[in-house]
């Protein structure tokens, strides 16, 4: 008996990136699709890339449009999806694309975001130490944001096996479909091809706490990050440059062990062998993560280094595995590791 | 019993498509791959995309190493398949993604590739007439070229229909992987990035035949071809925009209405509704071909535009469609008409 | 004494770029900036590359705020030029880099427009026969389209030596900033990178009744054109690939020399060496144009194939370089040929 | 009386830039040009966008070639410059734009480079303390390295202000041309157009001694560099993201107050106004340096940002800037503030 899934958001990027997995997911068979400003719209006119559903048109999101399906995907603007899951009822499998349930902190929260916290529901980054099992059966899962999910890959093995000193030093390059669909002058075609620019400098990207929850988690001890995001000439793509002192005794090949042992079974991650680093082009429309590490003697710095896709394994590719997790599929299931390149 | 298929040329970005294709086919099992310069490297290196197969390391491309497949794909250098294929014996199916056994008149092979023509082989494009039946069961394919594909599906509807006199004029726009793997100065990304630019101006390009070949079937008569190629700022994708006067009556209605029709039952080729065009993006590495068609009263002429991915429909996967019938497959089996977008 | 210059709409991409080759050159002195939403503001927060006018404020467009200039350049939406202008008086040089003056039969404009037409003014393409009598001293200047200035300087050689049907086809391929600055989803950097695509097919675009009436003059008969516009993932740039059927006797070497002829003394168009083609790329914020022409005698075609950059040449720079002509200064003061590459 | 410029290695894009500027000067002739595989050529067929040269044949480098000239621009691979520049004697400035004269330990360019150190000359980033001074008259030049002028622009003031301990950590985003004109597979467009990637991490950059060796000088001690540069799918620009632990009671003030007192007079960098940020379309072509600083005391640490062109200001237009120096012409003479954009 397949799967029955929703979409609510699906004219925007999240929404069609879901989806366009969805579509290749052999349990699952694809139900409502909302949206706002675009209902009534043709999905084809909308998302063109998602042929065998072109002729399906968007209802309102409503939570009687939502009603009757087993999994309810929610990629709403922040601040919609309690409302929502709400009047969708406990037994229904909501997951939350957006940022809401993602932080434990209520002070996190309302600094970042400036509205009252709503809740923390488990997360879904399932490589992170026990989020499998919080994951299992859950009938709510916050899927983590896109810069959280390239950089807990890139840094967690090192905290964890306490290999560096609590003060994360990050720079993160992503591809312009991470800004979302709603037209800005800054987005435009003309403005960002061919341009490399930063933004969110000096604390202010909400994706902030949400590192520093995760990486805390793993180090047993509160984690300080300098964030620096910047946008790419490029529509996909996440690559993370994260460097942390190391702590004394720490060896080149220390880190490299505790990388190899924290990936070694990781479906989806893929520590290069040495001396091949991270591209975010081969990992394009895949769920797979890339990830390498060095160990700089000079400076007694340790780089490691992740590339993602931000709409798949960054957002919806995340949602998809913790979604088979909650669900008792294999975790892999209608997911790719393959990108397409070149 | 899965069938057993090989690949000669696995490190080339035709390789490497049709690899990336035949991963997500249920039905086959990938065996030797086959490199010359790059004989004895491993696939990761080579294709870091294709992470499935990371560890497999390229074997020289011989007859001995390509044996024992059902099935074996070239992509070779033009000129060499002739010699693999006899190796390989008639029981094998093999399909050549090169230029070799595309033309059927020797005189035009040899004006285009200045050497001895090594025959013709059943044409790899299922969505012309007939051709279904001259592949099922065939053990010899020749792929199309990546432009003829994109041309010939926007126009022979036209020809077919006998809407259009013979003298077509095309211009076309190919991402840079259409221009191979190997590295030249006008390929760098620093030349590509930001420049459009055309090659092969003046009737000189060698999918020329090609075109002339397929339209001239369709039309039952000689069809003349203006072709122009040029490169685009992108790695991937085809825009065919091909035009040819109408004949006398016809109008906007009579020309949808054979495009409706020959498009009613394909499952890879979308008739856009009208008002919308085709868009590179949106068929980026799927089989799909997006078509729109538009009449200009005002000059007599039909406008016919196709978008294609030039890897897949244009290659790898029009070689994987291909076998599918020669096997006795269903046609779309491993192929997918959703595009990844944005 | 220096030429005082205001420019209207300087917050858009017209605008920006206007300023940009004011700055180099060495007659004029920049006066009033002025825009309509944008009003208030810093240049600097607007037009961030042009530093040495990063703290100039946006004044509104108003008759006064543009009043005590010698030279006015408009850059406004089309129809609002008209109302301007006639406040400024006939003694202020208006260069309208809008639509609104260029085309000669008020059916034409109304057809494409569907507003009264406004007026005809000296046509500031002055490689075009007896351009340059016509702005010499003249106090009016409609600025060309972008697309009908590439397509016009690729094709007018040819119909003014009465060696092509007077039957063109020209699909052009155009950068991003040719649809201006105002955000739409399609413009996105994530939908426009990595795609090609056509738009106004059949006929639509509102730049080719002005080619029709360049090229129909060049040739001392109605010529009809199949227009064809494309965007390309770039933000600059146009190549326009055109072709007409030869007449009787054209000869490879009939076409070339014809356009040696053309093209011997024009200090901003370069027609390439044989075997060379032009890019986009090459003339990047320059005002030069490549030429290039072939003879495809299997169809018996001329293919004259033109890159401009749509914003200097095509617009901004086309406008300078007819300003100087007017007031009578060297027609190449303060534009350059070099192109801005790789 | 002109000063009259060669340029050896005019082929490949640091020797095309230098000629765009020289082109563009008002005090400088353009003399001889050579090459080494590509002697004997068109500069049209090699450098298309360099119109007033293309008919120019590159001459082989040597002595003779170079000789006569008051000014020589060395293009070279490292390695190559000490014997051209003892050649043409003592009173010929000599402008060396590659990496030969930079590093002033000997060991560092050992380690490095691999090859004896050739020696050590006034450094052409103008705007450090003293640069100036001993640019002044002199008849040798070492141009910086592209990496070493952003990340010194950025960091120098806070260092020269004893606000930043000496442990610096730097991830930088560079355009394709950085990385040269010979073709290499990793550089194909099909291979950067969609990518980030980092390379040379963990230290092996070769700018990093140069980044250490003025950073070091303006901080009065030995500063530590934690270098990661990255490929960006750009032909230009470099994004330079740098930061450092803040000394006790450093404030957001005090480190503006100190980035506005070292760059108030200096013609070529902008510090922002808060709250823009630096992006490198903003100084295409330009010799522009964007610079922005923050403090984010949630982690103590300073973030400066620059943005440049890697080809510019990086490269040839800091040789040209610091040749007007050494010649004693005004040091703008020549240069542009004004980036090419959008």
């Amino acid at each position: 008996m397949a799967v029955r899934a929703a979409v609510a958001g699906a004219s925007g990027y999240a929404g069609g990136e879901v989806l366009r997995l969805l579509l290749a997911h052999p349990e699952v068979e694809i139900g409502a699709l909302t949206g706002n400003s675009n209902a009534g719209q043709r999905l084809g006119a909308l998302q063109p890339h998602l042929l065998p559903l072109a002729d399906r048109v968007l209802a309102e999101t409503t939570a009687e449009a939502l009603a009757g399906h087993d999994v309810v995907f929610l990629a709403l603007p922040h601040g919609q999806s309690a409302a929502v899951a709400e009047r969708l009822g406990p037994d229904v499998l909501v997951v939350d694309m957006g940022a809401d349930f993602r932080l434990e902190d209520p002070a996190d929260w309302e600094r970042f975001y400036g509205s009252p916290h709503a809740g923390t529901w488990p997360y879904g980054l399932p490589e992170l130490p026990g989020a499998r099992a919080r994951l299992t059966g859950s009938k709510r899962i916050a899927v983590p944001g896109c810069y959280p999910t390239a950089v807990s890959l890139a840094l967690y093995p090192a905290y964890a096996a306490r290999l560096a000193e609590p003060e994360a030093v990050i720079v993160a390059a992503s591809g312009t479909s991470g800004a979302g669909k709603a037209p800005k002058p800054h987005l435009l075609g003309s403005e960002v091809m061919g341009s490399m620019t930063p933004y969110g400098v000096g604390g202010g990207h909400r994706h902030t706490p949400e590192m520093i929850q995760n990486l805390s988690r793993a180090a047993g001890e509160r984690v300080s990050v300098s964030f620096t995001p910047t946008l790419a000439p490029m529509p996909r793509g996440i690559l993370a440059t994260c460097s942390a002192s190391a702590v004394a005794g720490v060896t080149a090949e220390s880190v490299r062990a505790a990388y190899e042992k924290a990936y070694a079974d990781e479906p989806f991650v893929r520590l290069l062998p040495e001396g091949q680093w991270p591209a975010t082009a081969s990992v394009y429309g895949s769920n797979a993560v890339q990830v390498q590490v060095a160990y700089d003697d000079a400076v007694g710095r340790i780089i490691a280094i992740s590339a993602i896709d931000n709409l798949t394994k960054g957002t919806a590719g995340g949602a998809v595995q913790s979604m088979n997790i909650a669900l008792g599929l294999d975790e892999t299931t209608g997911l790719s590791t393959i990108g397409v390149a070149p």
